[in-house]
C-alpha cells in the first residue's frame, strides 16, 4: 500500500462543506486502488485570522511542506473585507502559500460537460467543443511586487492639496517567464499543439520582455508547437467570440486571473471547474470558484469542482491517471443521470433530482 | 453660423477610409444645422513614425490644442510591431495625446442595435436590453507609470544566471480617482442611477485606495446613486452572465481596457461602437475598434463606429444633442433597411445589401 500525505485547508464559507466531499472521494479512490491517504487539517484565510490573527500561520506552512499535496477549498468573505492596508486579509493566506510553496504554474482547464452545455449564456454552437487549458503564472507580477500607500503627499489630493497616493509594481524576470513558457509548451504537446501567449506588449515593458522570452523558448525548443501572440484586450474579446479555438493560453498573473474567470464563465458552470497550482515541491489543488459566503453552512454548495480538484491531484501529484479518469467518468455519469446541485439545475430539472453537497459526494462515490 | 475647429487624425490601416466618412457626416450635419466645421489634418501613430520618426509630432499636438475637438480613426499595425524598448511604436501616439490633452475620462457606451441583435455570440435573451456605459480612467495606472528593463541582472536569468528583468508601475493619486468617480456618478444620474466600481482590492494597494475614495465621494455627494464594488475577475464573469444588469461601470485604466473590449464583444458588433475621451480642454473621439490592417485600402471597412464617434463629439463637445440624435436615428434607419458592411452581414443578408465604406457613409447622409 502506497501512502500519500495530504494537507487539507478548508478555509472559509462553503470550504468545510465541500472539502469533506473531496475527502470522501479520496477515501473511495484509496480503497479501490489500494492507496492510503493521510490527512492533516490546517488553518488558512479568514478562519486562520479569527483563530490566530494570521491568514497563513507558520503551522500551516509546516503542514503543507510535510505533505505530498495540498487540497484547498476556498478563502475569503465579507466579514474580513477591509481597505485598511494594515489589516490582515484572508487572501494573503492564499497568496502567501502560493509564494512560499513556489507554486508558479496555475493550470485552469476549461471544459464543458455535455449534460451542462445549456448552462452557458453563449449560444450552443459557440461553446460546442470548448476545451482549453489556461496556464497562469502565479507567483510574479502585480500580485507580489512592491506596493505602498503614502499619506499627505503634496498634490496627490484634489486641487493640488495633500492627499494619498498608492502604487503596485508589476515585475518579471527572464527565468520566471521562461519556466512558465516551458510548462505551456509541454502541455500543448500533450493536447492540440497550440499556445496563445497573452500580453499587452503595445504598452507594458514586462509584456515586451514576456513576448521576447516566450518566442526565444519556442524557437529554441518547441518549434513544433504553434505559437500566437494575442493582446489581453483582444483575448477578452476572442474568448467570447470563438472560445473553441483556444487550446493552451499562457499569461502573466493578473491577466490570468481575469481571463481564467472569463473563460470559466463561458462554460456557465463555474461550480464545475478545478485548478492545480504546481511548483517544484508539493502542489496545491482547489476549485476555481470562491467561498460563496451567501450559501455557507446550508449544505447546498456544489462539491464537484472540489472533487475535480482531487482528480487533478491524483493526475499531477500522484501519477494516478487511471483513478483520475475514474473520477471524471463518475462525475460525468452522475450529471448524465440528471443529478444537480442548486447552482447547476435549470428549469427542466425535476425537484427530486436537486441534491445537497453531501448527497452529491455520495453519488460520485457510488459511481466510482 | 457657429464655427468649430476639428483636428483630424486618420492614423493607420483603415483609418483614412473611415475618417473620410466621419467628415462626410459632419459636413451634412453642418449644412442642416447651420454650423461650420473647419478641419486640420495631422499625423499620428505609424503614419507619423514613417513621416517623422515620432508617433506624436509636436505639430500634431499643436493642431489638437488649437481645435475644439479631435476626431481620431485608429493607430497601429504589424509593420510597426516590435519588442525593442527603444523603438518608436504607434500606440505611443495614442497614449501621448491622451496624456498631453489630459483626457482622463474615457466613455465607452455599449449598446445593441436591434437590427444587429443576432450578431452576438451570447443568447438573445441575455443580450436583450444591454445598455451600459464603461467609464475608464485613461491617464493613470500601468499605462503611465515608470517602467524599465534591465539587462544582465544577476539571478534574473535561468538557474540564477544573469538575465533580463522588467517592471511597470501601477500608480494612482487620490485626485485622479476622485475626478473619475465624480464623472461616473454624474453620468449615472442621467442614466439608470447605478454605478459598479471595479477593482482588485483583495490584492492591490491602488485598488484599496480606489475603493476608499470612490466610497468617500459617493457618501459625500452622490448618496442618491446606487454603488456596488465588484472585483475585476468577477466582473469579467458577470459581464457574460448578466450584461443587461450593468448601467455605469467605472474602473482604472488597464482593467478598463480589458473589460470595455469584453463588453464590446458581447454586442457582437464591435464595428458599431464609439468612444469619447474627455478632459478639461479639447476632447477626442474615436471608434472602439482598431486599425484592421488586414482589410486596409480595400474600401470595405465599416465606418459606423467612426460616424457614431462624430455623434458623441456633437453631443459632448458642441452641445448639439439634436444633431447627435439625428445621426443615431439615421444609422438605425440604415441598419433597419438592411444595409450592411462585410463585418456585420450574416447568412441572411442579400448580396445587394452588402456595401463598402463610402456607400455606407452616403446612406447615413441620405437618412440625415
Ligand atoms: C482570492 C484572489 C486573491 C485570487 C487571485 O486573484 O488570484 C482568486 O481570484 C484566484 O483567482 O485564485
Ligand atoms: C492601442 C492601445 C494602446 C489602446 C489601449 O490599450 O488603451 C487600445 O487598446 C484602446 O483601448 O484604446
Amino acid at each position: 500500500t502506497t501512502t500519500y500525505k495530504i494537507c487539507l485547508l478548508a478555509g472559509d464559507g462553503i470550504g468545510p462543506e465541500i472539502i469533506a466531499e473531496g475527502v470522501k472521494v479520496l477515501n473511495a479512490v484509496g480503497a479501490k486502488y489500494d492507496t492510503a491517504f493521510e490527512y492533516t487539517d490546517a488553518l488558512i484565510g479568514g478562519a486562520a485570522i479569527d483563530a490566530t490573527d494570521n491568514p497563513l500561520p507558520e503551522a500551516t506552512l509546516d503542514a503543507a511542506r510535510a505533505s505530498d499535496a495540498v487540497l484547498l477549498a476556498a478563502v475569503g468573505g465579507p466579514k474580513w473585507d477591509t481597505t485598511d492596508p494594515a489589516a490582515p486579509r484572508p487572501e494573503q493566506g492564499l497568496l502567501g502559500i502560493r509564494k512560499e510553496l513556489g507554486l508558479y504554474t496555475n493550470l485552469r482547464p476549461v471544459q464543458i460537460f455535455n449534460a451542462l452545455a445549456d448552462a452557458s449564456t453563449l449560444r450552443p454552437e459557440i461553446v460546442d467543443g470548448v476545451d482549453m487549458m489556461i496556464v497562469r503564472e502565479l507567483t510574479g507580477g502585480l500580485y507580489f511586487g512592491r506596493r505602498e500607500r503614502f499619506y499627505d503627499e503634496p498634490a496627490a489630493g484634489v486641487n493640488g492639496a495633500p492627499g494619498q497616493r498608492a502604487y503596485d509594481t508589476l515585475e518579471y524576470s527572464e527565468y520566471e517567464i521562461e519556466r512558465i513558457a516551458r510548462q505551456a509548451f509541454e502541455i500543448a504537446r500533450k493536447r492540440r499543439g497550440k499556445v496563445t501567449s497573452v500580453d499587452k506588449a503595445n504598452v507594458l515593458e514586462t509584456s515586451r520582455l514576456w513576448r521576447e522570452i516566450v518566442h526565444r523558448v519556442h524557437d529554441a525548443d518547441y518549434a513544433d508547437v504553434e505559437l500566437e501572440d494575442l493582446l489581453v484586450d483582444n483575448t477578452a474579446m476572442q474568448l467570447i467570440n470563438r472560445p473553441a479555438d483556444f487550446d493552451v493560453v499562457v499569461t502573466e498573473n493578473m491577466f490570468g486571473d481575469i481571463l481564467s474567470d472569463e473563460a470559466a464563465q463561458i462554460t456557465g458552470s463555474l461550480g464545475m471547474l478545478a485548478s492545480a497550482s504546481l511548483g517544484d515541491g508539493a502542489a496545491l489543488y482547489e476549485p476555481s470558484h470562491g467561498s460563496a459566503p451567501d450559501i455557507a453552512g446550508r449544505g447546498i454548495a456544489n462539491p464537484l469542482a472540489q472533487i475535480l480538484s482531487v482528480e487533478m491531484m491524483l493526475r499531477y501529484s500522484f501519477g494516478m491517471g487511471e483513478a483520475a479518469d475514474d473520477i471524471r467518468r463518475a462525475v460525468t455519469e452522475v450529471l448524465d443521470a440528471g443529478w444537480r446541485t442548486g447552482d447547476i439545475k435549470d428549469a427542466e430539472t425535476p425537484a427530486d433530482k436537486v441534491v445537497g453537497t453531501a448527497k452529491m459526494g455520495d453519488l460520485v462515490v457510488e459511481h466510482l
